[in-house]
């Protein structure tokens, strides 16, 4: 509550909650509250006015007609302000939560959730636009000619029905996805239309976001439809100084262990691999063996070999182990930083996720916001109500049964 | 939101959403916004500080770990507000939105339920209530002494970890169930702490109740522990007179054509088989043969045949063809009703179901509530905060794992 609150203060776009259907069995990711996503939003709903409300949830585990009407729910009750953060869920925890003995494979996971998309488009398309008739007197509640029920045989579901829930004020959720992987680039090519992305240097962030535009481009969709968001974690100071020291600080803070603990399940490494005070070892797998957070892998190997950084200093680089970039400076260094990535191809949007909440939040919101108001790069008020979509710059999507008349 | 405040007004104890996961085919059945009902109450939870929020969801089209924790974050946000209407949910058109072909057998689903609730209850009570630590300085947010993972292997469900949302206000939801058929009793008489019923005479309340009570007490339970809350629709005249005039008028504004459409799903016939000025086909099939609403099916014919009522009276006395007791009086005789009901031993209290809302349920608060504050039949305040089920007067659920000690 009192983060979207903050971020309402600093006029964001959106606030993102990650998640996942498991207890972690490792400490250090276990947090002591992690309500449903949706459920969460859903209650700040009514909340705020203005922001929007990016719920994660997976495809690996859920059925598209419930979660496709939850989404829907959401955005009517929020007024147009929903997102979906679509992830397929690696892990094995995750896997015996719902009735399996280990994860399905990455590809697997991928073709399920593309399928899952397509069921999930043509339920929040089922109904058109003035489909709800709602004349009380006639009892007559919709039009049967404007409902197009799905009718989906597929590998994964069979989905017969219309949707129960009219179509919304965007049409549907805000599709945001964050695998940076082979499949995850190509899935973000055709559905995605915000990408979150964890980048170390501009360069790596400059050549992501040409290949996700060029990929969008060769998928038939317009590149502008997708906007490019790399999250920063960051580090804000009076004096450049200061905020080195704080970041340092930061890092002592950090509980080592953890983020061993967290790094190791990142690289797939068994629990007590890893020394603090050494690099990685030198017999790492290969992408291509690793079934999980595939591009998030190679990241952050790539980083540790060409710094020669130990597993200490790695961890505190990525945030406490989560592969996101740390920037510390002061409030015009940090807007230097955003603003160059912005205009020189790297990111369209930025994720802020500060190491500590809400005081990291607080901290930006307070001493960054204003700079980058300043020069022109945030707005100062959200202005008249819009949708979470339009605050993107993206257009309300079509209805695929009203669209092309050819596909009715 | 309206009817939510309106019930607040009334101190009612809980607001119901009924539910089921298809668009009708029929249209008469198809309302033009049926937002899903825990998204619809998160909503309503920061909206309201007082009301129980009972969301319908059904065993047969979700998993138990989404569910649980689903219900745990609405507790948890809400305050202990939250209750869950279990359904095993009847209908073809529901199962062909999951991937079958047709609807599991009755009892098939009910075996499902049961082995549902067991997973759920595991998940509920697997956070002890004093597990979590929350000592951020140390980086530790759970004590693993106090997390039990269900680790259940079964017919239905495989579900291995521990949720990851601790113990709510309430323990679990209230659990509410509307079942009457022989399955349903035997359910309800094993978990539900509340249950919906429609009746429609003194008599056929009273057996049902003695019935349910003796069960639970069979099933090892307090029988003061399950609250059976029979339905009524009730039509309010400052006359007699004008009230049976008004229930007049509303049977005429049903439109006959969908409370036909309705009755016949409900008696599971082919469409075109009633006519409204005629009785009830002698030759319908015993309750036996009927997969849907079994006891729901007994009652209507029962009456139908006994009083030998018209289609058309029958639709009238069922408020639209739902079942419910409609009962028409002054403000004085609808609490003369309730009250012999509750003093009769024929229901411990009410779910209120107006025929034509929120102005049915406004006249309900503004003239039945003071005759029945004024008899001491219902709470005038709310008086402090509690959680749903005290308001039930039910204790809070002891945790599986440290209630009995051998369990463990």
């Amino acid at each position: 509550m009192n983060l979207a609150r903050i971020a309402e203060r600093g006029t964001f776009d959106s606030l993102f909650l990650a998640d996942g259907p498991q207890l972690w069995s490792n400490l250090a990711q276990r947090p002591a509250g992690a309500l449903e996503p949706l459920t969460l939003l859903t209650a700040l709903a009514t909340a705020t006015e203005h922001i929007g409300l990016i719920a994660t949830a997976s495809t690996s585990y859920n059925s598209p007609y419930n979660l496709a009407r939850r989404f829907a729910s959401l955005d009517i009750v929020s007024g147009g302000r929903a997102g979906w953060n679509i992830v397929t869920t690696a892990g094995a925890e995750a896997a015996r939560n719902f009735g399996l003995d280990a994860e399905p494979a990455h590809a697997e996971r991928y073709a399920r959730a593309a399928e899952f998309l397509d069921v999930a488009l043509k339920l929040w398309d089922s109904w058109e636009d003035d489909a709800v008739v709602a004349d009380k007197a006639a009892g007559v509640w919709g039009d049967d000619a404007k409902i197009h029920p799905p009718r989906h045989r597929g590998t994964y579901f069979s989905v017969e029905g219309a949707l129960n829930v009219p179509r919304t004020p965007q049409g549907y959720p805000l599709l945001v996805q964050a695998g940076s992987s082979e499949d995850g680039r190509a899935f973000a090519a055709r559905y995605a239309e915000a990408v979150f992305t964890a980048q170390q240097t501009l360069a790596g962030a400059q050549a992501f976001y040409a290949d996700l535009k060029s990929r969008t481009r060769e998928a038939g969709r317009d590149p502008g439809h997708i906007k490019v968001l790399p999250g920063i974690v960051p580090v804000v100071g009076s004096t450049e100084a200061e905020a080195l020291a704080a970041e340092r600080e930061l890092e002592d803070h950090i509980v080592h262990e953890h983020g061993v603990a967290r790094l190791e399940s990142l690289l797939h490494l068994e629990p007590g691999t890893l020394e603090l005070d050494r690099e990685l070892p030198a017999d790492l797998p290969p992408e291509s063996a690793i079934e999980g957070a595939k591009s998030r892998y190679t990241l952050v190997v790539e980083l540790a070999r060409s710094e020669r950084l130990t597993v200490r200093r790695l961890i505190g680089r990525l945030g406490g182990g989560r592969g996101h970039l740390t920037f510390a400076g002061t409030p015009e260094q940090v807007a230097d930083a955003i603003g160059t990535w912005f205009t020189q191809g790297a990111a369209d949007g930025f994720n802020i996720m500060p190491a500590v909440l809400p005081s990291g939040l607080d901290a930006f919101v307070e001493h960054v916001v204003p700079v980058l108001r300043a020069r022109g790069l945030l707005r100062t008020e959200y202005g008249p109500l819009q949708t979470l979509r339009e605050r993107y710059g993206l257009p309300r999507p079509a209805n695929q049964y009203t669209a092309a008349p050819a596909l009715v």
